[in-house]
């Protein structure tokens, strides 16, 4: 869909020596880019106790000079797994644009996750930039989802069936661990394949990352399940509204989303312990609030509070931790509190999860899943020289 | 904010008797409008055994040429009550601008429902067009709501302290009842007070009228979670998506919202009953999908199929019977019997409730509350002779 | 992808004798509902003087015992002519799924309007439920739409060649005018087709209808437009803001956004002449509202004041008059008189025109399209005796 | 609305020397975060031939140990110059919330930017958390904003007859001109006045900044504008669809809606100058697409291909030079090419402007100006030390 560049246009270009377009190998990025003039300044120490060095300089992604694959010899396939995050139908459209760019013919999406290579049900499905056009005007992905999947010895066998040389892995730490291990597994067969992974965590809570695709969505469509608490709350006598967020470690989204809304009275995150009961618990706050304003509105990540639940130690098929419902907990322990003292409470209980998830990303991470896409493509599929 | 009527254009109108702009009191509307050539003809025969012949003509609303009260010896009282529904604060706004409009100079909103006729820390609110210019903007009520309340007398006791002589109350069924008692205990005492009821349910659960406030916003906002529960559906493998909707008498809202989405499935309604079990059950139905679609989407009423749940005979505040939840019932008999089965099945349910009655109103209920609010004033405030 | 109904679900029904999923031939439907007491109530008498009576009872559409056609022996083809309008994918969508359901398994569409039948370029497309299942999710026309197009002794050899016996128009009044051309060619070559018309105006301008599909969503999308100039009003120093809204001939959409936005006020419509100058001219109010409220916003119809422009006597491809710009012209005819009388006014003009036409149906429009979609299909297609 | 933090609850904090919550004055922030291995990297020449060195390192800001002012001494005002730009309403909400948390009891609006200064009609707005509380659920200036106003000394004059000892000042290059010029003022004056400004511009073309407060909501409600004209394009036959975006120096805006659309074919930006004729013209590429692909759509910044219009050398109140209207230009040159080359093209121009200014922040933009507000009250009100 390209003008074809003329000799004539091509001509315009600095010679070679001079094109500033690709990235130099030994480029580097910095991390940490606060100088603290102090160990007391805000922020200069960290406050996890388990909070290690983190390398400085990561390397610079983007295209380079040379590429180790010629794109006629390639046949590349795409596959998401885990939960559903908006942007994963970007990444797979621009993984796939970026390809056909280069050349490639052959990509192929892998159905439901690590899943499409066991089901003998399912079979792969061609893609090209006709096909992915508008996908990313939807949310989901188009290829499907899943937890779990086949051993790491039948996944790489069906990609020799197939003749797959390059794999673009999108999912979460479970999902890297096994494209970790397909890697290793093509390395013992000597197989010349690329794995690429693209981190996909709408909670952002990777650290060195400044923001992971489908957050900046998940904060923005948090926005309507925390007005909608706030709307109920104000309009009840003694309302509470509690909305529960995701976050299963961090509480990044609970907490933009709290601060971008103006609305939360209270934002409880799995990185701040803290008690319902007591004086200096939630539930007396809420008093303090309904006494006070008359009305009052929480807002909780999924993995906060896990320690007043009790455990369940059952894992998901992607070898997460089940987790306690912290929403209802709270929902719950609420409305027994102020029945206790004798106070008028209304509560009200929103878990938006599902309808958050299941957005398009917005034009914020419309952006950064078609630069991830095109830098999962672009980098050099060969090992880097270590820092 | 009006340019004052000068008398030159004044004197453009005709005069008095020519004057189009105000309705007769004896102007009719005609509810039933089909001719049935055959009583077997679709829609000629009620479904329902208990249905009764219904009014054919009712009066026309809108502005008299003569009205009852002096709007300077008016003190006008607004009140909403029940759960939250969009346009709340849209009929408010109406009222307060009308009865200005018609002169009328003292208005105050009674707070969270008739409860504010009772608590001593609620003082009633001045309203003016100042007041509620933007208040449509928002979901919710600027007066609160609530359920229940003291007794029509202690109502009327507190009406005759502050000299209140006309009411308009907002609210449901219930909500009614309590309406026309206060209307009949100022009849018993001799108080001229006008009582005037908008009803209001987002169900649009009521005979007489073509669509109620709130209902269309509600089967809009629907759409977000039918769409969610369809791309987690359809982007899981064997995805089922279930959403549960209002209606708790009615399956107006998940019939038009699975109409309006062309996403859905199964659409399960309280006035169609059904089994979950056995071969004409709807876990066949879903099997069946699942085997030839890959994937399904339920949207199932709140009140659809309470045979199957067990009844609690519990009653809220304003006197409904709690119901059982059947989309959690739906939900969980649908996870165990594809694990009885043996064919895997991934269970999504969302229940938007919260959020969709929290919204402002759209354009189009806007327009309805605001013709309400309109004529709830415009209505002779005394006795219409009978049709 | 429905489960086919079983022998002995299907005896689970009433005979056919009893059977009421008809509409039977002579069902009847009555358009005016109101009886006015007196020839002086309001709306009793037409404001129009050219109004002339209209027929009080119209045929009942919906699906019929018997049908003209075999569905095997159908070829239909489907044409959206004209400008964009919301909701024109849904009726595609509904129609090609209702004639699936009845068995039609030949089914086209027309690209770019009855260009489509004279352009050597353009194939026809063929439509299936497959094919149009998510089309409603979008704005425009999955066939493309052009105004014009070849002579219908062209358009009837087009379709005699492609075998064409149903064909289902989607356009105005000059494509439904085509429409009953197609049909006395078909008819004078003694062709069995049957020429179905849907009729589309975003503008609601039909005088038997309640409501024409797009008309709401176009209401509800103008509430966007209304709002920012509210907002850019509001927060300038003498602020106007003026929108321009779609209606050639009547102001539906103009009042009814203005109404339910409440943020309007001065509505300019077609059907109520005004002044722009002199002591009760727009401009004046505009001074009184600016020195009274500091900002003002106009409404205004495209076909309002046509009389205070310069007549083009252009018309567009479709044969409609080019209209002038009546908000160009009102803009600068404010700025101009502000200037004049030395009163600072910051004048912002939006025509969101193309931003409305091009958006996905809402819900209530999207009920309507499926409903006129159906009724398209099931109505019997030959000629009904006359009422 | 806060809990009173007890005594017994602070002495859970570690003493004021471990205390980790202040910025010292001496933490910096380092700007250029890449090391570029070779002079021909990507990026590592400016492309501007006027582009000078930057300081690499820039003060922290946040709230610090000392502060100059008492808060009890203090009357701070809030002006808001310029267009208007989503989240202003968000800085002034939250520079009242900062203040009033520090303890500042005397916080006012000054109404109309620079205006309010001097007009005699317009007076101070007295503000707090209660009047700002849900201002950012609204687009606009809850103060109004205007281009232009009185001298500077006419401003410091009525600054001191107020008592105003602190000003917030919200606006472009021209109004923190004014700012500096209100410091330098004051300084002759030998006032003790604070002179705080925050950046105001919806193009992001400030220098040293990551963004600016309003540029995502932007790109987001440009992607309306953008889908609407892909929408119109791709439904008509030879259809092309152009959209204006705002960018009087940089191209941003247009660029990244271009990239998070995936919908445009061709973006037209100030940095790079472009040819509309001749055969590396975007005209020629026009009808390129148009035989290609049957449709295009261009995206262009305001200020793009200036040097193509004929220059007016008018000025706005602001001191802006007046812009030629490039969109207007594309469209009628787009119109006049086709109809020369005899080649059918439907062209729809799209300018969403006012549409997109007027929009409330997003969740991103909201946080920005939480931050923004926070830190323009925290920043330490006298000079700090050279970098």
């Amino acid at each position: 869909y390209r003008t074809p560049v003329s000799e004539d246009f091509a001509g315009g270009y600095p010679s070679d020596e001079e094109w500033h377009g690709y990235i130099n190998n030994n480029d580097r990025v910095l991390l940490k880019t606060i100088n603290f003039a102090s160990p007391n300044s805000a922020g200069a120490v960290c406050i996890d106790p388990d909070c290690t060095w983190v390398e400085q300089w990561v390397h610079r992604a983007g295209p380079r000079e040379k590429i180790y694959f010629k794109p006629e010899e390639v046949k590349a396939a795409i596959v998401t797994c885990g939960g559903l995050c908006p942007g994963l139908n970007d990444v797979i459209r621009q993984v796939v644009i970026t390809l056909e760019i280069y050349g490639v013919k052959s990509i192929v999406g892998i159905p439901f996750g690590y899943r499409g290579f066991s089901n003998s049900d399912l079979s792969e499905m061609p893609l090209s930039r006709k096909v992915v056009q508008n996908i990313h005007l939807s949310g989901g992905s188009l290829l499907g989802v899943s937890r779990g999947g086949p051993s790491v010895s039948d996944i790489v066998d069906r990609m020799q069936e197939k003749g797959i040389n390059m794999i673009f892995v999108l999912g979460g730490n479970g999902t890297h661990a096994g494209a970790n291990a397909i890697h290793e597994e093509c390395r013992k067969r000597k197989l010349k394949v690329a794995v690429v992974g693209v981190p996909k965590t709408i909670d952002n809570d990777i650290l060195l990352m400044d923001k992971t695709f489908g957050f900046d969505t998940a904060v923005e469509e948090a926005q309507r399940a925390i007005n909608s608490a706030y709307i109920e709350a104000h309009s009840a006598y003694h309302g509470v509204g509690i909305v529960k967020l995701m976050g299963r470690h961090s509480g990044f989204i609970a907490m933009h989303a709290s601060l971008a809304s103006g609305q939360i009275d209270i934002c409880l995150i799995p990185e701040v312990p803290f008690q319902l009961h007591g004086p200096h618990g939630v539930l007396t706050h809420l008093k303090y609030l309904i006494e006070t304003k008359g009305s009052a509105v929480v807002c909780v990540a999924e993995g906060a509070g896990q320690n007043l639940l009790q455990k369940t130690n059952a894992t998901d098929a992607s070898g997460n931790m089940v987790l306690g419902d912290i929403g209802v907990h709270i929902q719950q322990e609420t409305k027994k509190y102020f029945r206790e003292i004798g106070v008028h409470a209304d509560v009200k209980y929103i878990d938006p999860t599902y309808m958050i998830r299941a957005c398009r990303a917005n034009a914020s991470d419309g952006i950064l899943c078609a630069v991830l896409g095109q830098n999962a493509v672009s980098f050099p599929l060969i090992p880097l020289p270590p820092l």
